[in-house]
C-alpha cells in the first residue's frame, strides 16, 4: 500500500490499524510494500474492473460508512460477475478529507467481511488527502480461463433477454433518502423503507452466478446506469435490437406497490439506476441449463424480452403492446 | 471503461474521441467493455500498483493537464519499475468537475504518449463527475517471473545503498512554482528553472533500470515521500539501519547551486519529494555487474552509502562525519 504523504505517525500506522487485517492475501505482502503481486493460474486470464463513487454523486453524505465500503467493493464485485469472472482481489485508493477513526473502523470492518465473503482480498492500495468530496476508488481482479470473459457484444437475434432480481429498487430508495415522494408514500411501512434503502446503500452482487453466465451467455453487463439505457449500450455494442415485455420485468413488492399507487412510473424504474444486476442475452437453447444452474445458485432470474435484429433502440412494451416513452434512458454526470 | 452515470451522448462520446485512441491493446476490447483482460503469460506474476494524485495537494491547480497525465502514470511506472517489473498496462479513475475539451484533449494526447513511450497501454477506466478538486487515480500492471519481484524487505547489513538520477530536484521545482526563495534565487536563470519545475511536473521513472534492480537488487522502492523517509522505510521493512554520506548524494547542478549559495538546505532535498528515483541495496559483489548494466541502460546511479546492521533510523553525515538533524523525514497528509 503506497501512502505518498504520509508521517510514519500518522497515515502508516492508521493504515497498519485497520487495513492490514484485511491483506491476508500472500499477494497483498501484509501491505508493506510499493506493489502487490496477482499470482496468475495457468492460462488464465485477469480480468480487471475499476469504479470509483463519490460523496455526494454517487454515495449521500450521511451514508454510513459501513454501507458505503460494501457499495465501493459491491459495485466492482458485480461487474467481474457479468464478466463470468471469479473474484481474486482488489485494490483500494481512499480520498478523504482526513484521517478519523469513527469512520475508518466501521468502513473498514464492513470492507473485510465483505472481501471475506467474496473472496476477494485486499491487495494494495493508495490513501490520499482532499479537501473535497470522499472519494473511493476500487480496482477490482478476477480470473476466468483465457478468452472466456463474456462481453456486452456477442447477443444475437432470437437470444432472450434476461435480468436478475428486482430493478428499480435502489432507485426508489436513493429518491426515499432524498426525502422524495417516496418517502411519504412509504411513511407507515418501515420494512419496505428498510428494504429499499439497502438495496440503494448495499448492492447484491450475483457473483454466485458468475459461472452459469460464462457457461450460457451470449452477451451480459451489470446494470448500473438503468435497465433501458445498460440494454440499449448491450445492443449497440452487439449491432442488435430488443423487444422488453414491461409486465415481465420484476420488482420487489414494495416497488410493484408503488407503480400501482401511481407513486413512481414504471419509467422511473427501467431508467434509473444502481441495480447491480445482471443483464444478460441467453441462446434460446440454453435457457434451461441457465435457468437449473441459477436456481442452484440461489439467484432469481426472468426473461423480460427478446434479442430481435435491427439497430433501433431496444423497445419497452406495455400490457397494451404500446411502447413507453422513455425520457432519458439512464442517468448521467456531464 | 465503466462510465456509471453518463449520457449516451455525453461522457460517452468524450470517451470515445479521447481514450479509444489509446485502448489500442487487445485486452482493452476497445473500451467498450465493462471490463478488460490482461492475459498472464504462463508462470508470470501480475504485479499491482495504484497511486492517486489530487489537485492542490499532489499538483498544482494551474499544472498544464499533460504534465498532469504524465505524473499520474509515470509515478505508477516508477513504482513497477522498483520492484521490477516490465509495465503490462494501467487503468485510469478520472474525477472531473465537468468535460472539457481544452483539459481533456492535451491530457489523452499526453497520457497516450506516455503509455507509447513507456509500453503501457491503456486497458479501461472509470469518469465520474464531482463537485471537489480533480482526482487521476492510475491502477498500473507489469509483469515479471514468478515470485521475483523485488521487495523493501531483503536489504543486508553491507549492501551498498544506491539512488538513480538527482535528489531534491522536484522539492526545488515546487517551491519555484508556489513562489518561494528558489523562485527568487533563480529569477535570472531560465533553464534552471524550466528543469526544475520539470522534474517535479513529470517525473523521469527509471523502467530502463528495472531489470537489472530484478537481477541485483536485494531490496528496493522508488523515492516518492523524500530519500530520508523512503530509506528509513526500505530500513525498517528490512530490519536493518543505513549511513549515508551526505556529500555522495547526487544532486543536479541547480540543486547544487542553491544548497552552495544557501538558498536551501541539503535537509530539504532529502526530505523532499517526487523525486520518483529508485532506492535501492546492492549486495557488494553485485555492484560491478549492477553499474554496468545501470549504464547499458543510460540511467545514472549513484552510491550514497551503506546498510549496517540495528535497528537505528539512518544516519545521514555531512563532511566532517556529524550527524545531520532531519526535522522531518518525509511530507505528510495528516
Amino acid at each position: 500500500m503506497t501512502n505518498r504523504g504520509e508521517k510514519a505517525s500518522g497515515e502508516d500506522s492508521l493504515i497498519a490499524r485497520y487495513f492490514k487485517p484485511l491483506a491476508n492475501d500472500p499477494g497483498a505482502f501484509g501491505l508493506d510494500d510499493d506493489a502487490a503481486a496477482l499470482r496468475a493460474g495457468g492460462g488464465d486470464d485477469i480480468v480487471i474492473t475499476t469504479d470509483a463513487i463519490v460523496e455526494g454523486v454517487h454515495f449521500l453524505p450521511d451514508d454510513p460508512p459501513a454501507t458505503l465500503a460494501r457499495k465501493a467493493l459491491r459495485v466492482n464485485l458485480s461487474d467481474l460477475a457479468a464478466k463470468g469472472a471469479v473474484p481474486a482481489g482488489f485494490v483500494l485508493t481512499l480520498a478523504l478529507r482526513g484521517a478519523d477513526d469513527a469512520w475508518l473502523k466501521p468502513f473498514a470492518q464492513a470492507l473485510g467481511e465483505d472481501a471475506a465473503q467474496f473472496g476477494c482480498p485486499l491487495l494494495g492500495g493508495d490513501t490520499v488527502s482532499t479537501p473535497g468530496p470522499v472519494m473511493v476508488s476500487i480496482t477490482a481482479f478476477g480470473r476466468l480461463p483465457q478468452g472466456k470473459m463474456i462481453h456486452r457484444s456477442g447477443a444475437r437475434a432470437g437470444d432472450r433477454v434476461v435480468v436478475t432480481g428486482t430493478i428499480g429498487d435502489a432507485a426508489l430508495g436513493l429518491n426515499l433518502l432524498r426525502a422524495g415522494p417516496v418517502a411519504s408514500a412509504l411513511a407507515d411501512d418501515n420494512t419496505g423503507r428498510e428494504m429499499l434503502t439497502g438495496r440503494y446503500r448495499v448492492p447484491q452482487p450475483r457473483n454466485a452466478l458468475a459461472k452459469a453466465v460464462r457457461d450460457h451467455a451470449s452477451a451480459a453487463m451489470d446494470v448500473s446506469d438503468g435497465l433501458a439505457g445498460d440494454l440499449a449500450k448491450l445492443c449497440a455494442a452487439s449491432a442488435v435490437s430488443a423487444v422488453i415485455d414491461v409486465q415481465s420485468i420484476p420488482l420487489s413488492a414494495p416497488a410493484a406497490v408503488l407503480v400501482a399507487r401511481k407513486v413512481v412510473g414504471i419509467e422511473a424504474l427501467i431508467s434509473g439506476g444502481d441495480d447491480y444486476e445482471i443483464l444478460c442475452a441467453i441462446p434460446g437453447d440454453r435457457m434451461a441449463a441457465f435457468v437449473q444452474e441459477a436456481k442452484r445458485a440461489g439467484v432469481a432470474v426472468t426473461a423480460i424480452g427478446g434479442i430481435i435484429a435491427g439497430s433501433a433502440p431496444p423497445s419497452f412494451l406495455d400490457a397494451q403492446g404500446r411502447e413507453l416513452a422513455l425520457k432519458q434512458l439512464s442517468y448521467s454526470h456531464f
